[in-house]
């Protein structure tokens, strides 16, 4: 069950983008959708981030070379075989496939981006998507977000779509998003894929600005438990078809995109399996930020901390033990201060005076909870997101598979 | 249940080393001793090392400071509680026991090093250790050393310790030792500590850099979930009084000191509740040996993996991504080698051509593992010690303290 996720709300086309979904066999279940494309028209500006896993997939280096060469045109995605892990077949594999939209729209091989989720060390079977290529090109269309996020699920319970719309200079600018994603908690079955578009118009160097903050503050910044896939990719599409220009330093743009990113990036956390509790883990006043996001991943990551969260037991000695073991240049635990909400638990690096267990036991035992740590050196900050540690974590991986 | 640990065999008493336990009330079962004494001879050398935890416990701050002014001459170890968290009143209970041990003894305050382990947050008391002192006094011996073992538990299953005799130049030279910790999964509780101590002859700088070598192969080399404690602790004691010189180039001597401090730390990794297997994990070929050391706690901090492990599936797509994902300095994917047992799983990166599913099953169903990886980049190697991930270890954190 996923922890307080509803599905989408209301998703908004962005001029210029359409896309369309079907089942064309590479999941055996025929009611499943594995097979998303997207189509982005010309003279769309396109950023896009990978996998930092030094194992990548086919998809993902052809991915990148495509990109060198074309604007991207065309995003094949399926989902049920990620293409990982299989050798020069893999790379013929996903070269094909692009081949196969190439000649479907009369566009150059390279102006196809493929992207795929699913079961690694597995052949892909390119004839599935070859024989369903036309229908899918005639399935095209600008309302078709909510499918295409159902499409490239895996293990997730839920599609993952935010949109929001907001006015600048008097014109509406939309920004639509799709993400899928069970918190990494599976690098075989889970990779992270997230598309967001926008129909304002943004040049090259401002985008993949846009975009790297974004996915800092968003996708880089949600962890289940410190694994990371194969496949993960991020895309952001700037249209350019609302006409509206957006500098980089339009900050209310900006904001909208931050949120659109963070909403797509938690959904995949609170999907995350075996997650009982949605967990801020945020660090303040660090010497600098990469201590803060050191510190905020050493406590997220701790098998101990997380045990306790689906206990719903402040045991806050193990946020304090972790808390000590973190790689950080600077650390005075006679001024760190550790909140749960709202709730002070240890100041001076010792137990509030006014703290008693039933003030942490009523903040812990809430579905999203607050960690909060203040290391009273710097001005630093970081928050990342993550879920605790059940009994289901365990039954999903290890029965997995099996 | 440990994986494949017996109980101690036969502990050689070593000359200068009388050791006592008893029930002080600290722990409250009257049938578990929660309080150990060591006497070390006049003339011995000690060097220790203690945790790196930055929230250290008031008794590591007080051994630290009182090694720098005296001789050691008693440790005083009680276990039920940690005396951690406890502020400057742990400060004042801690410094007392030494001086109840100083009174007891007429020795020096600064000549008692106090170690504790247990309940983190509770106040230690300190009149349990008073009124015990006495008889334990009375009851130092020389073959206490299963005593001392048992004493110092917590959520150990078995007491933990082991003896090693070697004859050099025609004297017979003794090492033995005793460890405590049930894998460092509870920072309240399970505290790793360890007392070794030989009769041979070793001057400071040889026994700070004897020390310095078995603990990094050893008690720095092994992982359950990657969490530290804020009382670890580690002493080498030597007691000069089996007159025989030990230099720092006898390889025979260090061997045995080196498997006497294994055998000690991988005890604690087969007694790791919920364990049900004992991992080892070997990184070969490295560029360097901090590399190698990162790769093999990538691969064993990874809950996929170790979920994987739990479940006896030779999924080598998990080990595969955290292969990846490691933060080496260097990594050729085409060269990687992985192998479960003498199984090659993976050559070149790609899965190896003779490799089928029911090879690697047999050898993931044993009950020790080992998983080696070969970078083929340099010559560093690294060995390191986990378990799996069990329902169990989930079951034990989340369910302790409620």
């Amino acid at each position: 069950m996923p922890v307080g996720l509803s599905a989408p709300q209301q998703l908004y086309p962005v001029k210029g983008i359409r896309l369309a979904a079907c089942h064309s066999g590479i999941k055996a279940d025929p009611r499943s959708t594995d097979l998303v494309l997207i189509e982005i028209a010309r003279g769309a500006v396109l950023s896009a981030v990978f996998t930092r896993n030094r194992f990548c997939a086919a998809p993902v280096l052809i991915a990148r070379e495509h990109l060198q060469q074309e604007p991207g045109r065309y995003l094949l995605i399926n989902s049920g075989n990620a293409n990982a892990g299989t050798g020069q077949q893999g790379m013929m594999d996903a070269r094909q496939s692009c081949q196969h939209v190439s000649s479907q729209f009369a566009v150059p091989a390279a102006a196809v981006l493929p992207f795929s989720t699913g079961v690694i060390g597995q052949p892909l079977t390119v004839d599935n998507i070859a024989a369903a290529l036309p229908a899918l090109a005639e399935g095209l269309a600008e309302d078709r977000w909510l499918d295409a996020a159902t499409g490239i699920m895996t293990t997730d319970t839920m599609p993952k779509a935010v949109s929001r719309q907001l006015s600048i200079a008097g014109e509406t600018v939309t920004i639509t998003g799709i993400s899928k994603g069970s918190g990494m908690i599976k690098p075989d079955m889970a990779t992270m894929l997230a598309y967001v578009a926008t129909d304002a118009r943004i040049d090259q160097q401002a985008l993949d600005r846009m975009l790297g903050q974004a996915v800092e503050q968003s996708f880089n910044a949600i962890t289940v438990d410190g694994d990371t896939s194969t496949n993960d990719a991020c895309v952001l599409i700037a249209t350019g078809q609302s006409q509206v220009d957006i500098k980089p330093d339009n900050s209310e743009f900006i904001e909208a995109l931050n949120e659109v990113f963070r909403l797509l990036a938690q959904a995949i956390v609170r999907d995350g399996e075996g997650a009982t509790k949605f967990v801020e883990i945020r660090v303040d006043n660090a010497i600098n930020q990469q201590d803060a996001r050191q510190m905020a991943y050493t406590i997220a990551h701790s098998p101990l901390v997380k045990t306790a969260l689906f206990a719903s037991d402040a045991n806050w000695g193990r946020i304090l033990a972790a808390i000590g073991r973190a790689e950080v240049s600077q650390l005075d635990i006679e001024r760190v201060k550790l909140f749960l909400g709202d709730i002070c638990l240890l100041e001076n690096g010792l137990p509030d005076a006014n703290y008693h267990e039933e003030l942490g036991q009523s903040e812990i035992s809430k579905q999203d909870i607050l960690i909060r740590v203040d290391l009273g050196l710097g001005n630093a900050s970081a928050t990342i997101w993550t879920t605790d540690l059940s009994y289901d974590y365990v039954k999903i991986n290890a029965e997995y598979r099996s």
